[in-house]
């Protein structure tokens, strides 16, 4: 794994150069007229230089994604046994946005080229899925033995992904314009609600509620609900849907 | 667009006897060590007609997942107005599932197949992916005007697609036994129940709840929530979350 993503100033400068020569190439004639002879000879190096930083010329469009995944493993297996799961994920993901957000520049020309190119399509696809694994594997972790402990793991990680995705792309389009830490956090919060309380350790167990009011009955009903502040908010959810008939 | 997941009676001939060639000869040699004339050879047919019905080698392997995308999307477009639109995405994904239990001994042997080579485990992201924009192109309809439309869609798409892919692993990881209807049906009601009830068209507006206990205070404090059975669930929960601190 290489350290790509911490300050720029210690990247190695060939591998920044050859960076540079590629993307200067991809936006002159395009990805696929681009081959690596013509980036070598750009940057002045010989190919097997190329070849020591990248497997292909693919990887030298998103040359801090290994670096960034690298870090997102550490981050998370450096958490707490204490850390409310889905925010420790939503912080991983902050990882990548970070990475992202350190040059707009650079961030919003591969945007495009990715956007034009099918082959960077699927390579980008297949570097979500790496992600979106990394936060899977770290929440079926701490759900395990719990009830349906990897279904939640696999839908929570994913909606953390689409919901990063949807704000770093909605910042991407706007040509890296506006804040986007605070669209991402906006985004974040979104899954947060959604499932954030479920799995908060230490939370009290049992059943939180006491309900006044059937599942079934009329809409003009009045439910009423009597709970513990310091219930779980998932199963609070829960008795609720059952209330409500909806669950 | 090929009608290949109506029922096998109607599939051409031809292009069921290579997609029966070619997995003969990938689990007896290997995927990589079977070529295009290899399959064309034991099918008794010549290579026109193997790329009359297939663009690519990969291709074959998933011989069905055209005609389901446009199923999928054929039905997303029949959808009535007043459909749940959390509950149209979930009987969409299950299209996908009825594909893969309709021939159990074939969807556990690509399974096993895809696992084991990398080209075609990018193939199959880049087909969920299809599949996942197919249900967010649905909901970005529904949600359009809401606040936060396109991030509720996104997530709800991938928040669907990871609780269908988790059961249906389970389901092929089992070699196809056991009940791959009842298995996704339960995934998706996780979903369901994170997610379904919050744009339920004509759903009551307005605040849906009297509640007794603001957003600080004790644990041990008791919350009384007091709402019509006909609230919008997202709105309860809303007010429920604010009133235990956690929104």
């Amino acid at each position: 794994m290489s350290s790509s993503n911490t300050a720029p100033s210690v990247k190695p400068p060939m591998r920044d150069a050859l960076v540079a020569a590629a993307f200067r190439l991809f936006l002159e004639r395009g990805y696929e007229q681009t081959t690596v002879d013509d980036i070598v000879t750009l940057a002045g190096v010989g190919r097997r230089s190329f070849f020591r930083y990248f497997p292909s010329k693919e990887d030298v469009v998103f040359p801090d994604h290994e670096g960034c995944l690298a870090d997102m493993t550490g981050f998370l297996a450096a958490s707490a046994p204490e850390c409310e799961p889905v925010r420790r994920v939503c912080d991983a993901a902050r990882l990548v946005l970070r990475m992202y957000a350190e040059n707009p520049t650079f961030s919003v020309q591969r945007y495009r080229l990715t956007r034009r190119v099918p082959g960077l399509r699927a390579y980008e696809l297949s570097v979500v899925w790496r992600y979106e694994r990394a936060l899977a594997e770290y929440l079926r972790g701490r759900y395990a033995g719990r009830p349906d402990g990897t279904l939640r793991a696999d839908v929570v990680a994913a909606a953390v992904v689409a919901a990063h995705n949807n704000a770093l792309r909605s910042w991407l389009r706007s040509d890296g314009e506006g804040d986007a830490a605070a669209t991402v956090d906006h985004a974040l919060g979104y899954v947060q609600t959604a499932f954030g309380a479920e799995a908060a350790p230490g939370a009290a167990g049992g059943t939180p509620a006491a309900l006044f009011g059937g599942p079934t009955g009329h809409p003009d009903d009045v439910v009423v609900l009597v709970s513990r502040r310091d219930a779980p908010l998932w199963r609070v959810v829960q008795e609720i849907e059952a209330a409500f008939g909806r669950g």
